[in-house]
């Protein structure tokens, strides 16, 4: 009898775990991901701007894998007025971790070596920050 | 022996089609849903800042579910530097049509005379252009 129920039983946890409504996704009372949520900003070069969309038009296969594999996901780059505004879901459990694993990847070195000399900081970044927090003000799942 | 296995095929089926990662899910083939995902920016007044970033950590559950009746879901509001940066995913079929019943609640409407003038567009906003949309030149899912 059990037996019979079993693929049942798997099928509602799996279900009532992939709602993509919920950042606080619970299996059984068994809390099982947690999703930050994170908006950034940064400058563009006017005269890189062209160079920097066509990279981003066709990502880096190995770029792309490699966000996935630190748990990046949902992860949009906005343009607008020289800005670009970056939107981002985290699924992981130790950013800095995840964030120093990514550093480390040669392929994501080399797309950042293209990348970064078409940036610039904001002016309100504080020392050493690249792309600038936002300020969450309002969510609704 | 089929018998046996629709609860494995069933769980497949569903699990195929509920992966957040896809902005388009298929059940058996057939199209369920499709995410339109926009981004968008606008100015705060200084001056109303506090009272606009009061309002949006305690939303009238109306406006939020209203939203919600409107295919509107993970709608995030950012702010730096006197902008703010909304970043939301579009469920439904006809955005206009939804944006027409959003417009014609009544209590949405009440919060909009609230939060209206707290705001101001950017320079580049197209005439009548209220929030304006940024441009996406990159997607992760």
């Amino acid at each position: 009898m059990l037996n019979n129920f079993a693929p049942i039983v798997l099928l509602l946890l799996l279900v009532s775990g992939c709602n993509p409504q919920s950042n606080h996704k619970l299996t059984s009372g068994v809390h099982i991901e947690n999703v930050i949520r994170k908006g950034s900003v940064i400058k563009v070069k006017p005269e890189k701007l062209e160079f920097y969309k066509s990279l981003h038009a066709n990502p880096w296969p190995l770029v792309d894998s490699m966000l996935t594999v630190c748990n990046i996901r949902n992860y949009s780059i906005y343009y607008r007025d020289g800005f670009l505004f970056s939107y981002l879901e985290y699924t992981g459990a130790d950013w800095n971790k995840d964030m120093e694993k990514l550093a480390a990847d040669s392929v994501t070195q080399a797309w950042w070596k293209l990348t970064d000399p078409c940036q610039e900081p904001v002016e309100s970044a504080t020392q050493g920050e690249w792309w600038a927090d936002l300020e969450e003000v309002y969510h609704l799942d």
